[in-house]
């Protein structure tokens, strides 16, 4: 059965339904989504759908990480409804030409370094969006910059849809679950908890009173800059709305931060209140 | 009521939801759709939104004309069942910050001269269809390109809106109606029939054979100089679904014109049958 008539069966019995996309892979991180909308909806979707235009040029996507049964059994112990894995040619048919951009947002932090990703996961967003028609979505705050996206572009074009997000979940050691962490060879592994301990160290620097955006950052800097296989590509903090640059901690704020071990690019991030 | 909850009552009634979107100064063209979504909808809305976001700088959207009363006058007594005026903050509150572009279809004709435009045309008629969630919505034909690029984007994004299209509908002297014709001065109003002349004439030449796209084009260049107060924008043969230019007429083609006459831009087209 389509999913669309599958989800308007489910609403004519007056049922909530939930929609978790994801590109597969699925950990822990992913799960606590699954859980979560579990917890808000009556009937809960996930999507599996590795979106070709939100890979840059020379970006991972023809390795990136599938393990589509271990998913499959994952998603079932976890008693979700429906598995929804469309190929790219039902997603992007033949012809297809349009694309959605969020402007000002995706102006910092992985919006400038990746400068088309966000269009991508916009429009992908938005397309398994309407194909579900949930009633509410869920995203990670992992992906911070593209949780702020999302819930931008789905007010602005009316979706209709509730964002609900889910917290970073970790592992053991600090590091954010990602399904990139199986690019790391033993050292890198070893090494990555790093970016986490960083945002700790400015997270205690801000319980003692610091507010100044230099000196929070340069703390984090030099904790990362303590891994030798570690590389910084960003380290911002940002109005956690808008994405735009603070000097000082006056309100609730994003420090987020990409790191790369070799080739592995990985993003972590936490809410800094003063 | 808000339109969408009026919406809902009228499809739990099993009734089918025509929109036609305007933006007001309404004609016989308008009235035309009105009635095409009337014969295909059992109950219809007209929007009228003057949308800021498709007009260029320095182009006509401050002295764009408006009359509202007369419109809700013509609109009543064509027997709409809802007329949704929203305001510019209605429709882009504080923040808003996302478009969509399709791309392809927006790179000849209108879309060469107006590089904004039908970025502001799509995100907007995508709006006002999630606002209103019609069953189908209807364009006009005279607009060819932004009929073509609704379609694409009701088709990428997956809106589940049917698109429908009227024709053009005509002054007695052939001038295809427009709410900017009403710019036009009486010299001027006296020549521009000669752009559905010029296009007539392309007609002729293909039902006489004439298949070669520089010699179709050269004599509606030729019918429009004719015009002392006629400056031509731009003559293209193109396909009607992609918008890109042909150079032999071998199937259906587009013949789309763009003429100013003072400041006043008008537009108009024929389909040309081999």
């Amino acid at each position: 059965m389509q999913v669309g008539k599958l989800v308007e069966q489910w609403r004519r019995a007056r049922m909530k339904v939930g929609l978790v996309p994801t590109m597969g892979a699925l950990h822990q991180g992913h799960l606590s989504l699954v859980s979560l909308a579990l917890g808000e909806a009556d009937r809960v979707i996930v999507s599996i759908f590795v979106n070709p235009s939100q890979f840059g040029r020379g970006e991972d996507l023809s390795s990136y990480p599938s393990n589509f049964d271990e998913d499959l059994k994952k998603l079932d112990e976890a008693g979700v409804h429906c598995v929804f894995f469309p190929s790219v040619d039902e997603i992007y048919p033949e012809g297809f030409s349009t694309s959605i951009h969020v402007s000002g947002l995706t102006d910092t932090l992985c919006g400038k370094y990746r400068p088309e990703h966000f269009d991508g996961v916009a429009t992908v967003c938005s397309i398994l969006m309407s194909i579900v028609r949930p009633d509410i979505a869920v995203f990670g705050r992992k992906d911070a910059q593209q949780l702020a996206v999302i819930r931008r572009m789905v007010d602005d074009l009316r979706l209709g849809v509730e964002i609900h997000a889910g917290d970073i979940i970790r592992e053991p050691d600090g590091l954010a679950m990602s399904s990139r962490n199986s690019y790391l060879d033993p050292d890198e592994r070893r090494q990555a908890p790093v970016i986490h301990s960083g945002l700790s160290r400015a997270a205690v620097l801000v319980s003692k009173g610091e507010r100044d955006t230099e000196r929070i950052c340069g703390a984090v800097r030099e904790a990362i800059a303590e891994a030798s296989l570690a590389t910084l590509q960003y380290l911002e903090l940002v109005d956690p709305d808008s994405m735009k640059p603070v000097s000082k901690l006056t309100t609730p704020a994003l420090l987020a931060v990409a790191v790369y071990f070799g080739h592995t690019r990985l993003i972590d991030n936490v809410i800094l209140k003063p």
